[in-house]
């Protein structure tokens, strides 16, 4: 429609402050509201529009998107724009959100550790998490802790702090590192939210996009999930056996990798332990190529045997081994206070980082922990729990071995918290898993410690939730279910796994 | 130096499982442990070498690389490869931190915010960290929930739980909400570590690096930082007066921004509460155009004159405000617990992201602020702190008013934290700030709430932290401050500010 009989460029005040596509769009406006222009009225093209007010065709399009996001005119894409029905007003009104996600930087993997961590269906024995058993919590002594120190802290410690951490905490840490045989002064201590958000950092100081890590396969699914978040690309280096250093060597020099992640002790999920020749090779060629390596330590107070040998940040001639421990697994998960032993100038770093993310970590917690570390609480506790998973671990080593080692191969782990188990038959560990819950019992299934698809025969399950009743039962269940898929096998005669295309 | 007399391809095993760079790394080793290429030997260029092994370029390269890492080499830029002196060897072991970090998203401000809640100097008062008196803190209430309830809680409570937060706390802050006028159920409630995280987790979500958002200007510093951080462009709505709706519809407009970042009540740092009316017309013009409104609301329980007009999130008829509060301001910091109120869609984006960074927030803190709502500890709390904060408010007011009139403009605050100030004559408050110090007094510049160089004439006193007796001492020492500048400002004879080029 030609609108120049009803407006034109006489009509706009290039003096005034108002901006001429405002203008424009207010005289359009005007005569919508008059009917001058009745609803349905095909308005002139952009450029058009923007010849009559002798304006840029960017001030023609600012003003019908203004008309439009007011509800009075629409667009059809490739036809032009139109007076809208009253009733078009509003329809929009609704905030569209996902829309205005950005890109979710995960596959659906993503949410299994979310998963493991939430409530299991009722009546199911899960044994996916890896949880400390509730019952073994030191609530009362940290309730004596609380009473006898409450009235002497000084009401400040409750206020701000710094990022890094509650200094008394980051000292008691440092002292309680040293007497393991890893140098560390306050200054190489960062409290964390959790040991889950020293690798959340690292993956913010270390790594962009494209970045090369090298991480064990199967190994802990959060790092995994962290890493991939940042956008790097994983190096696997299996670790069912001894570590190919010859294999990570080749790595260091193709790839160049930002770092190593790896649990030496007490593997997740395989329970496997480094040799201390092994973590003196490692050391060797990581100091040689200058790799970082970033160790994960949380099951190391848990041995049910000889003790382990040192970690690998004891050996740390180069600077280079951040050591990540926590409280979740010997105290309890919602502590949520993990830390990190590295350089002054990486603790700074992350800290700057930390700042963003929650300013400092909890006091109330960070307090509790100092007095459970100053007052000598740890070794006792650690005693009783060592002797009450070592019992657990022996009831359900037992147990599978007599109902389930035609099924299942496993090792007897020396310490942590998990059984790593491999199918002797047909079947996957995610079709055992379907079927195991018919029986009320759950596990992770390996494949969910894997970057990269596996022949999923095997699975994870955790002995120290439960007592040893229920860790007794869970066997029975799993044995049950391992005795329906081997029936269903022979009737079946399953054919080989096969890749098919996804159409 | 032509090496192919010492070696050559019939040496290479393509059979061999060690990779062809690796097998001619150890060939070109060997010569130079047996010293046949003796140190300072100029080796072939990577062509050359990739011939005499008929390998690919890129396999030579990596052999080379190999033996550099092994320090066996050396390269010299735009001359060659060279055989190292044995001295070269393992010097170059310490990791290189610096530059193995990513780059660092923040200018030098970044710190402002640590600075302000790092302590401050022996002897000084600090009036710069928005903190509560801890004095103040309820910690004989925490104490006595603690005791009455520690023997109740189901131990799991203290284990794992859903990322979204404690359910009994998010169902607390739900029916704390609904009785402010803001719909809210369990579902619509994200536990944080502290309101903070609330903004780094929106950042994540809905920004992408050059996005625009529109902030207040001043405003709340750790906003500026959590989104300049994620790579946005802040657009500054001015918000000393009333804010412009005009220039926000121009910013929506012109740019899309992805949010709009807002404190309505008591503004930090102005301390401006906006009223009922421009309330209504902002969520108008939100809803028109679909707009995403963050809502920081950390002090409106926090009044001394009549109750503020009721929040944005109140007002919501779009789904588009999402709304922050926090226990930081009214309870204690070390709580680091805060809330989101928003749709479940969002929660739930929000969600996944929060449980890389800590899993979920701390426990025990949620647990004891659970027990603070449920059992109405905070109405009387709240009571109380009102009305000594109101004393401190006026106090400071009339000592403000008789101290410093004459060098400044500020006005009463009817609810927060803050003494919003103005200078009137020559100087800047950065100057103001550095004389300060030396009369042991500090607080914050108005720069730093500001995104774009200002005229620097504003500066923040907090009046909360400290008793009436601090608060005038610290008005005579900014008193004593400002006479010794405006006595010096006439001795000089100042020039006015201008740009001087960085060379």
């Amino acid at each position: 429609m030609d609108i120049s009989k009803y407006m034109n460029r006489a009509e706009l005040d290039t003096l005034d402050k108002q901006p001429l596509y405002l203008q424009i769009a207010l005289l359009i406006a005007d005569k919508i509201q008059k009917q001058i222009l009745p609803s349905g009225t095909k308005l002139p093209p952009e450029r058009e529009l923007a010849n009559l007010f002798a304006v840029s065709r960017t001030t023609a399009i600012n003003a019908y998107r203004k008309l439009e996001q007011q509800g009075l005119v629409w667009t059809k894409v490739g036809s032009g724009t139109y007076v809208a029905q009253a009733h078009d007003v509003e329809s929009l009104s609704e905030v569209p959100w996902p829309q205005l996600f950005t890109a979710y930087p995960q596959n659906p993997l993503a949410s299994i550790l979310r998963d493991i961590v939430s409530t299991p269906a009722r009546g199911t024995i899960s044994l996916a998490a890896g949880m400390p058993d509730p019952a073994l919590y030191p609530l009362e002594t940290f309730t004596e802790l609380f009473n006898h120190n409450i009235g002497r802290v000084a009401p400040a410690d409750f206020g701000h702090i710094p990022v890094e951490g509650y200094n008394p905490l980051r000292r008691a840490i440092a002292t309680m590192l040293s007497e393991k045989g890893i140098p560390a002064l306050t200054e190489n201590i960062l409290t964390l939210s959790g040991s889950q958000q020293g690798l959340y950092l690292l993956s913010k100081v270390l790594l962009e996009p494209g970045d090369y890590v090298v991480m064990e396969a199967p190994t802990f699914i959060g790092a995994i999930q962290v890493f991939q978040a940042a956008g790097a690309r994983v190096l696997s280096l299996p670790c069912s056996e001894k570590l190919s250093l010859e294999l990570l060597e080749d790595f260091l020099i193709r790839y160049r990798p930002k770092l190593l992640y790896i649990i030496p002790t007490y593997q997740n999920p395989t329970g496997r332990v480094m040799s201390a020749q092994e973590r003196q090779d490692l050391i060797k060629l990581a100091k040689r190529h200058r790799l970082v390596i970033v160790e994960d330590d949380p099951y190391s107070d848990l041995c049910y045997g000889e003790q382990p040998p040192q970690a690998l940040k004891a050996l740390d001639s180069y600077g280079g081994v951040v050591y990540l421990g926590t409280f979740s697994k010997i105290l309890f998960p919602g502590l949520r206070t993990g830390y990190l032993a590295g350089p002054p100038i990486l603790i700074n770093r992350l800290a700057l980082e930390k700042q963003f993310i929650d300013l400092h970590t909890n006091n109330i917690a960070q307090w509790l922990v100092t007095m459970f570390l100053n007052e000598g609480k740890l070794a006792e506790h650690l005693t009783a729990v060592r002797r009450e998973y070592k019992k657990r671990r022996d009831t359900m080593a037992k147990a599978l071995q007599r109902s389930c080692a035609n099924d299942l191969e496993f090792t007897v782990p020396e310490g942590g918290f998990y059984f790593w188990c491999k199918l002797k038959h047909a079947g996957t560990s995610q079709r055992v898993l379907q079927e195991a819950a018919k029986n009320r019992i759950s596990f992770v299934p390996g494949a969910a410690f894997h970057t990269a698809p596996t022949l999923d025969k095997e699975f994870r399950l955790c002995f120290t939730t439960h007592n040893e009743a229920v860790l007794l039962e869970s066997v029975q269940r799993l044995a049950k279910t391992l005795t329906q898929i081997t029936k269903k096998n022979k009737d079946n005669e399953a054919m080989p796994c096969s890749v098919w295309p996804i159409i």
